[in-house]
């Protein structure tokens, strides 16, 4: 497979399929771990971070359902690349930074990501479409159990598996969802919910990851604590609380369409009419309006467009990705007018 | 005539045709006339009031080319009715307020209206698209001949004609013309033009009469000294400071393209998108993105609707219009509804 592939298809995260997938965008599970007898990676010298990238992909190429996906040294990759597999959520911002002994390995599908030698030697994520932590789960435990046959796997009976950064000794687990939540954002009740998240210890990040402030009335909620409790336990409970969270945006938007449907339906044809029409549009308003598209869609307010495509569109629009579809670095001034002209053809298809 | 006939047609003014109609919108001359040994309506008694009315009428029967006017008495309207003539620019705010022994004659075309007992006796108006102010003096001039001829007007060898108000004596004339300079303004240069206009002594008012602020970059400029000149002399001189407003304008819309065509076409193609997209819009924000429009289609970038199209919608989005249009009392909230549904469906079409 080669990088630009992944252009031709929708990643599994923005099919717009699965449970719950109105409010639902993706679920995500990510497991850190490393090799034992050799420093973390941050520690590694040069030779060392070859060899545990070596033994990886040596390792990758005896399980068979990992044989569908490909590793991509990073030493090999221009920035273009790097920042193009940040915004398909495949790859983190950090590991985009030093390319020493890095690799990343995609499936076809873009449903196994595995970042090697990222702040631990491995970090393995699956991605699954809408509210589905559980299968995410069954896959990427599969994938563990397979790779610690292969590989010696740092792990201590006290703290269980070790890792980099103490946060994440224990299960090396990170639950996560992405949800849209527009009308709790309306309603303005979202901070009242955010500030209970985080009393629960669970975070909230943006669209875009770690750093990243919420845009566009989405919202990637994790577990913040991966010590001390067992993966179906953390799993539990971040299923417990988006269940309750799916409910507060349920009511709200049952509340908008009580009181405010006028409103709603010109604030959401508005923003269908400004993407149909611009020609020249930054990625915050387009994320913005795409949100509203979305809801309208949700809502059967907007009927023509299917919610893959208005997903899609959340991706393909990002810088990286405008420049990997017209095959060569773009000004961010002429960006804008390419993200206007690629979404006015979708939309008005 | 009915008043509800005129919802059929495009008043005269808006049909968008004539000279440099792409800036001009239509050229308006009004004369002011008394009848000698009358008093001027303000001090006149009722009785006094009607007869001056009756003989008004009764001269209007005689002159032929006056046969094709209505008489509409105020006193049988009720509000909507006289608020719908003013959103026309047939009838004056003041005019509608009182209405003992007050009149409006007007033609099918809304070519000619007369105020009978607003400030003045007679209120003579003649309205032409685009940019036409001879060829209003030259209707307007034989309707006050002819008009002379059956009544017996106040006119003094040293003042002129005698005028209610002081500013009008003397010809009793005032010309003016519609504009529409969102380049100008765009371009932050409208107000050294306004300046310099205001010392010219000329005034300038908005889209709907005195008292009311320029909105949707809409400008309707007159002048403001009556006395010490003649009739074609006025009718020169604004003649002449329009022709330079245009090719102001003209340079400016020159510089726009050149500069921000991108920005230009971005704002032009989004006001539309919201127009055909709102489900609910304020008068204000219609006039706005329509101003937007109409340049879209002077500038050749909307091409799929006439101007006279875009020139109608300023009018009948009026509150007056919407619920002549509806036949029943609005309120404002649902005329904010009805508004974005006219918008819709004469875009959309």
């Amino acid at each position: 497979m080669e990088l630009s592939d992944l252009l031709q298809h929708t990643s599994e995260w923005l099919k717009g399929t699965g449970p719950n997938s109105d409010i639902v965008i993706s679920s995500r599970v990510r497991l850190a771990r490393n090799l034992d007898k050799y420093p973390f990676p941050h520690w590694a010298a040069k030779e060392q971070g070859e060899e545990i990238l070596a033994k990886i992909d040596e390792a990758k190429g005896k399980i068979d359902f990992l044989k569908n996906t490909t590793t991509f040294k990073l030493a090999k990759m221009d920035n273009l690349d790097k920042q193009f597999l940040v915004e398909r959520h495949l790859m983190s911002h950090e590991h985009a930074q030093k390319k020493d002994s890095k690799a990343i390995m995609i499936d076809d599908e873009e449903i196994i990501a595995i970042m090697v030698n990222e702040e631990d030697h491995l970090r393995i994520q699956v991605m699954q479409s809408g509210f589905n932590l559980f299968e995410a789960w069954d896959i990427i435990n599969r994938i563990d159990d397979r790779l610690s046959k292969e590989l010696n796997v740092a792990f201590s009976r006290e703290w269980g598996y070790l890792t980099a950064c103490p946060t994440n000794t224990g299960t090396g687990m990170r639950g996560s969802v992405m949800l849209h939540l527009p009308a709790l954002v309306m309603t303005r009740q979202i901070n009242r919910v955010l500030a209970a998240i985080s009393k629960l210890s669970f975070t909230t990040r943006g669209l875009y990851g770690e750093g990243t402030q919420a845009t566009g009335n989405f919202f990637q909620i994790s577990n913040q604590v991966s010590l001390g409790h067992s993966e179906e336990e953390i799993i539990e409970n971040i299923n417990g609380l988006i269940k309750q969270i799916i409910e507060q945006e349920n009511q709200a938007r049952e509340v908008l369409l009580g009181q405010s449907k006028a409103l709603l339906e010109d604030r959401i044809s508005r923003s269908f009419g400004i993407l149909k029409n611009a020609y020249i549009i930054s990625s915050q308003e387009t994320i913005e309006l795409l949100s509203m598209i979305r809801l309208g869609s949700d809502l059967g307010m907007i009927k023509d467009v299917d919610r893959s495509r208005i997903n899609e569109l959340f991706i393909i629009t990002q810088p990286a990705h405008l420049q990997k579809l017209e095959n060569k670095k773009i000004t961010s001034q002429d960006r804008d007018m390419k993200r206007a002209e690629l979404v006015r053809s979708k939309l008005n298809q």
